[in-house]
């Protein structure tokens, strides 16, 4: 059957080409004594394959094997699930020769050879694909690993685990449905109360052999054939699967999360397997060269005796310290020791390996640079930076970007900690601090997190079917588990607060409650996990800045937290190599001040509107909006501006002589209005104006597509008394500072421009009002006039704009709207399939779609620069604060990127990185 | 006080260089026996003054004077209402000169030369601007004109006539709103009634010095200061008044309906006034070398003995026909006729004249290019031809493409004309048939309009003031005036209905009705009104297709419609010189037929979701979008099948083999839903689901932005089964049309990509259901694949795309909106503003954007065509059909654009005027 899979043509639709390159492709390479691969392989043999070729030539022990290249995968995407042609001799001549090395045939009735078959892609998807163990096992070959190994007991229990995985993972036998029962787990459970075993290992041989019959029967009945006893046919039923489990829900839903291509495809390998279950003197274990969670230098990591890999990481039984080894097999142990050693010199960053024991003899089953959370990222990098690992350059970018943000993540309010009751701990396994409504299913993880609510989702131990509401909740704790657990990778990846193997705590799934002790806590109870602690807390628990903040706002000292050290280097590195500058979005004076403490160096979007929702004014904005002429309107706007005034005055001082980029009015006016008919009437009431009238007015203000309505400079150029209380609201509130003494540096932006008119009409608006300003308080003001780049046309004609502008800020926001004629609050709707179908491989309003939206930046860039070459050029959408987006914006040769606050330190970092690739490509161009 | 305006020193504003040249630069041009300009300076002179100048060159009796250019009217406003500071002495010199040439003094107190002082754009204005006549009179000059003319009473009504016109116009003594009377006619009213006159040709020499005295008082009353009595200070007074009119809201108005940019300006011709009111020797008049109606090759015109030329234009009393002056002056008639001939001689086109005859003697006073209905144009064009005063392609290029289309509108049914009452007749204004609510006021047209009924304007006459009642209106209906009053002239320009001075019909504004010999029509009663015969009917009346089209569907002989053979004419010319395909936009086989009559080569755009909403399909269509999963959605699907393909079949035999361009399904889904609840709930019914859970899913589907929402390839990416349905649909028709041995061309549509993964995926799905289809019905298929262009990343990635697309159609109307970010139902709310302001000349949804949106079409192009060198291009928004855009589409190198139906022998004269036009300027670049 596998012959005739792999025999099978090319389909029509691969052209001549493509199949011509199909046939004489390498599509196999080699590890073990013989090594075809190495670690820069990684794109073509995947993260896991590349890496055992590098482990296999520096001489550490890898079990030997091959891996089937990505290509295949993507060879098989493209053409109806069909393999190249050659593929067939070239597994067939990887098996042999892992034969010849071990010494054992494929199959072999005596002695025969077992693979696993695990996936690997170029980016590590832990726990998303599928593996199978023991592959070559039938019912001949088992007798005769019974035989060599004189362990009857162990060969029936690997052959009946095989059965299993083979049985669910390639021939499809599986639950139904979420009420269903796992059958194979079903068919042990019923075999063991047959034989009033309570464990899986109380069962005999002959109970095992009486469970591989039942197994084999199970097949036959639902799968409607047969257990495969060809060897062959299994090595290639696992092959396919795994490339198959590429395209499962599960995995495409986690490289949506993390932006990997479905084009990347995955790699096989097919490895000889070896064996940590062979008793007391095998083991398995994961371990990291440092600790992942904080980054301290130690060596960090877990094992089971007796067991197989897959065991630990799964989270069923708890593991072993790793430092307990070192009692229970002290070689072993010196041997890992060295290997930690090995690896850290030999890659030059925290790895996370795989190992089994078997009988006392050490094995490399993997290795890879260790995810880490955002603390543990840079402080890894800090100190392997003095312990000369790396240098500063190659430091600055190993933090990714993002991860900064985790160093500023709230923790609990420590005086609300002292008074709160710990009722439980577990392994601490992702930092920070979370509180929120008991959850014990993804489904209503998502169902809380749509409600706007927060939650912390409890499970005994996570699988990847709880990816959903992982992400949706603002925590996750585990019964079960360790460190390493798949709960606990993930939850550190996404930056998640995780508490792991909290085993004093009993979940009842059925009743939706789970026991603590002797307090019992419902679905829908507040609790509170600190994930740097461990600790889990009944109730609600307020959340205190980190030590970063405190002491960027003076209530710490930096002596007293090497987290802030930390933190000071990484940004004293980011603000050498970086050559964008940083600004942020800022709207009140408390959030300008906590983004200078951040690093901001001005303000690049100083967002209006969002001052006219505070307190009374909406009254006078809403009778601005709805005035029925001029006269009207003037008056409601005289309200308004000793409010503005008083806004701008706040954030001018709050800068301190920063530059302040203020964007006049820009939503579509009916933004304001009451949508309640209550509030309706309370307005009309108080603007003496009968109901039905409001009514109508609101009315007459709705628009289809209110994105592209009467908004932006569109209002200021229909009412041009509302950009004449702005700018007077501006220019009085910085004539007051002025004359204190202090400084103020204005740049008044004009929003949504696409015709140069529209600005000239603006600017000379805000001009006259100026030289009034002026005049009435004897002061000097300068400030600068620009526009927001938004539309395509305001990027068509840039040159015509920057006539009259002295900066632009692209509004990457509303530009990847308009460009790709996508309403961000409307594309939910097909997002998700399209990123599934690999058209939009990220969102496009987190990172900048380049290709489109970004020749739109380059080009208004361009056109702006050939008229004004001092052209200030900046971005201030949310792409400003998101590091692949301001890679491009480096590249654009962009002056700033504005973001929120607390993304300054990100886009500080980011730029450094941006920085030193393009300085990097360069060179390489050169 | 005029020294003091003109001396002023130029505005800060303006720039220095600007200030420079505007010293040394010639502001005035004489025309008269001195003439300094000619009919090429329009552009400097306006049209007015620079064929005064002409004519004077020609040696025709044009009275002497001066033009100041349209430069001063610029300079002007961009110098906050100032003029250049050498314009003063440079007027001065021209009234000099005239002076000189007519050999009588400016404020001479014996003889005085006086003065009428016109405004005169680039473009004619009739009646928008102000105009002053006999300035120059004041207390003294006065007694010398009755002296010199031995006519007190002629120089005394003049001295009223002029004090009048100068309070009103320049002094802004005016009705303060719509109750007012207006002042002037108040004061004269007054004192008729109180001599006991009853015309105003009953006032003694006595009464009118005393309406003299009473018209100073009330100026001095009203303005604050006195009517001035120095000739210059009344000069520059009027000049500053003809400049400010460019202002006026109608001027604003009009320009807007005709885009005529504000940047333009007026000039201002100051003339030695000539009388035609003195007495029965003088005369004055306006003529047209043929007619403007029909364009029939007859001198045609109307002149009123003993009149000022205004009394002609604004339709006060009701002029004689012109070859009536054969009789009544038959030497001038005959001075005329020669004239007429050499105008037709020298200007080679239908010229539009004014006259005056003083005392026996014939004056010109204007001439210009004569206004005509699309219907004269097209005779004119293909007579001159003939006649050999224009060459084909001059004669080509002499038609507004519009103008076809006055050819194909509809006339009253004729069997129902039959059946109808003429209650009235009047002048034949503007041809075609109208039926609507008849209303007396702008408003009420408007109010009507709004509500989308339709009306007849009914007035006694018509003012600028009415304009936008004009626009609203179907139809114009006067009492009095003739047909070169101000109603017979817009309404032919706007290719309204008109009929003029029916004068059986009296007018009660005041009881909302009229009365028509014995019947009385009140306000919302139906009229019809036939403007090609003059004649008034009761009720309304069906309208009938014209001749064109009876001929073109066979219901008519070509021999015996002239209008048809002129039609053809034109089209076999346009055809000749045109390189651009025309194709249509049509949905329906009856649409498609008709569009192939008109000429069209191929359908563009076959919206295939206009199909749905016929009949009980609308069912299967909404069970289709509310379909909870695949399966309930392919049944849905499977109902629509047959109806999809038995649309397609029809237009493919219609088409005959010409190409067909189907576009997939486009829309939001929640457009076909129903919205009234009662709808809903009958649906919820059919569909056997509870009310609540189908508005669920109606509710899920609503967009904030449905323009930038799920919709276009979306929808087919998302549910590819759809695209299936309606690629099977299409392949089914073809196959069974090609079984029968006819010729179908399939081009199929994949709407809104914007990156080209969505296209593939399409064309992946498109293509297997080809292969199907053929193979089912056993029948080869060949079918084109392509795609709109229309949000803008599909431009700036059009050579990725055209990697896919066979052809690209670029969809300008939603391009526009993306391109502009801004939406085509909501940009009511500030496109009026935008035009007033200049910033958005022209509306971008009926005329391309050329600067933006062009951009993105020739990016598109251009790049398309990088990487498919026989890529086909069209074009199918609104825009295809548009003279100007299909200038700019031509200059692109589209092959073809695509408009409704009876745009199509709009746009195939449009595509030969922009091949010449192209073709002119090569040749001119040479």
């Amino acid at each position: 059957m596998a012959k005739k899979v792999a025999a099978k043509k090319p389909q029509k639709k691969a052209s001549a080409k493509s199949a011509a390159n199909a046939k004489n492709k390498k599509y196999t390479y080699l590890f073990g004594v013989k090594t075809d691969g190495d670690a820069k392989m990684r794109n073509l043999l995947g993260g896991k394959g590349a890496n055992l070729a590098e482990m296999a030539r520096i001489g550490l022990p890898v079990p030997p094997g091959f891996t089937i290249t990505t290509e295949v995968c993507t060879y098989f995407y493209e053409n109806g699930k069909k393999y190249p042609s050659c593929l067939d001799a070239q597994v067939k001549a990887g098996v042999q020769s892992v034969e010849k090395q071990m010494g054992k045939i494929f199959g072999d009735e005596k002695d025969p050879l077992l693979f696993s078959v695990r996936s690997g892609a170029r980016e590590s998807m832990p726990g998303m694909m599928d593996t199978i163990l023991n592959l070559g096992l039938n019912d001949k070959t088992v007798e005769g690993l019974a035989a060599k190994t004189q362990n009857p007991r162990f060969a029936w229990d690997c052959y009946r685990r095989f059965i299993q995985m083979y049985g669910d993972v390639v021939m499809g036998v599986q639950a139904r449905n979420e009420a269903d029962v796992e059958p194979f787990h079903h068919v042990m459970e019923g075999l063991k109360s047959e034989v009033g075993a309570r464990l899986d290992t109380d069962l005999t041989v002959d109970a095992l052999k009486e469970l591989v019959k039942r197994y084999k029967a199970l097949i036959k009945q639902r799968a409607g054939k047969s257990f495969p006893q060809d060897v062959y046919e299994q090595l290639w039923g696992a092959i396919g699967a795994v490339f198959g489990s590429w395209m499962n829900e599960r995995a495409i839903l986690y490289r949506q999360k993390y932006n990997i291509p479905a084009s990347w495809g995955t790699a096989v390998n097919v490895q000889t397997m070896v064996f940590g279950n062979k008793g007391e003197t095998s083991a398995t274990g994961v371990a990291f060269t440092r600790d992942p969670a904080n980054g301290e230098n130690q060596f960090y990591g877990e094992y089971l005796i007796n067991a197989q890999g897959e065991d630990v990481v799964a989270g069923v039984r708890t593991p072993h310290k790793i430092a307990e080894l070192s009692k229970e097999m002290p070689k072993a142990f010196k041997e890992l020791l060295a290997i930690r050693k090995k690896l850290e010199n030999h890659f030059k960053d925290m790895q996370d390996f795989e190992f089994t024991i078997e009988e006392n003899k050490l094995y490399m089953l993997q290795t890879r640079n260790g995810k880490r959370t955002g603390m543990a990222a840079v402080r890894i990098a800090v100190e392997m930076n003095k312990e000369r690992f790396m240098d500063e350059k190659t430091a600055v970018q190993k933090i990714p970007a993002d991860s900064i943000s985790s160093l500023l993540v709230p923790v609990f309010d420590p005086a609300a900690v002292k008074k709160a009751k710990v009722v439980a701990k577990g392994l601490a396994a992702g930092p920070g601090a979370a509180s929120g409504e008991v959850v014990f299913t993804a489904a209503q993880a998502e169902l809380v997190a749509s409600r706007g609510r927060k939650s912390i989702l409890c499970r005994e131990e996570t699988s990847p079917e709880d990816l959903r509401g992982m992400i949706a909740a603002e925590g996750i704790l585990t019964s079960r588990g360790g460190v390493s657990s798949h709960a606990a990778l993930v939850a550190r990846q996404m930056g998640k607060v995780c508490i792991c193997g909290a085993s004093d705590i009993v979940m009842d799934y059925q009743k939706r409650l789970m026991t603590v002790g002797d307090y019992i806590v419902k679905e829908g109870d507040y609790i509170s996990i600190d994930g740097t602690t461990g600790e889990i807390f009944l109730g609600e628990i307020g959340t205190a800045p980190s030590e970063v903040i405190r002491v960027l706002s003076g209530k710490m000292k930096p002596a007293k937290s090497y987290t802030y050290r930390l933190f000071e280097t990484v940004m004293k590195w980011a603000d050498k190599y970086r050559k964008l500058g940083i600004r942020t979005n800022a709207d009140t004076p408390e959030q300008a001040k906590r983004a200078v403490q951040f690093g901001a160096e001005g303000i690049g979007l100083c967002r209006t509107e969002h001052m006219f929702f505070e307190g009374d004014r909406i009254d006078a904005v809403r009778e601005m909006i709805l005035a029925s002429d001029l006269n009207e309107r003037e008056k409601a706007l005289k309200k308004l501006l000793p409010y503005q005034r008083k806004d701008f005055e706040g954030i001018f001082k709050a800068m301190e002589g920063l530059p302040v980029t203020i964007r006049l009015l820009d939503p579509p006016l009916h933004e304001f209005l009451p949508h309640e008919s209550a509030a309706r009437n309370a307005l009309a009431e108080k603007m003496n104006l009968p109901p039905e009238i409001l009514a109508e007015r609101c009315k007459a203000l709705e628009e289809q597509n209110p994105m592209l309505g009467h908004r932006g400079c569109r209002l200021g150029n229909s009412f041009p008394e509302i950009t004449k209380m702005q700018a007077r609201a501006i220019f009085e509130a910085a004539a007051s500072l002025i004359k204190k003494g202090k400084k103020v540096k204005v740049e008044i932006m004009v929003p949504l421009v696409g015709f140069v008119q529209e600005l000239k009409f603006q600017a000379a608006t805000i001009g006259e009002v100026c030289e009034q300003v002026m005049k009435e308080k004897k002061v000097r003001i300068d400030y600068m006039l620009g526009t927001m780049i938004e539309v395509p046309r305001g990027a068509l004609t840039a040159d015509e704009i920057a006539e009259v502008a002295q900066f632009f800020s692209f509004g990457t926001n509303d530009l990847t709207q308009t460009g790709l004629g996508m309403s961000r609050d409307d594309a939910g709707s097909f997002l998700g399939r399209y990123k599934e179908l690999d058209i939009l491989p990220k969102n496009p309003f987190a990172s900048i779609d380049v290709n489109g939206v970004g020749q739109l930046v380059r080009i208004g860039a361009e056109k702006g620069r050939s008229v004004r070459k001092d052209l200030k050029l900046g971005i201030c959408g949310e792409h400003g604060g998101d590091p692949d987006s301001i890679t491009f914006f480096n590249d654009v040769g962009l002056n700033y990127v504005s973001c929120s606050p607390p993304r300054v330190p990100v886009a500080r970092l980011a730029a450094a990185q941006a920085a030193l690739k393009a300085e990097a490509a360069k060179k390489s161009k050169k």
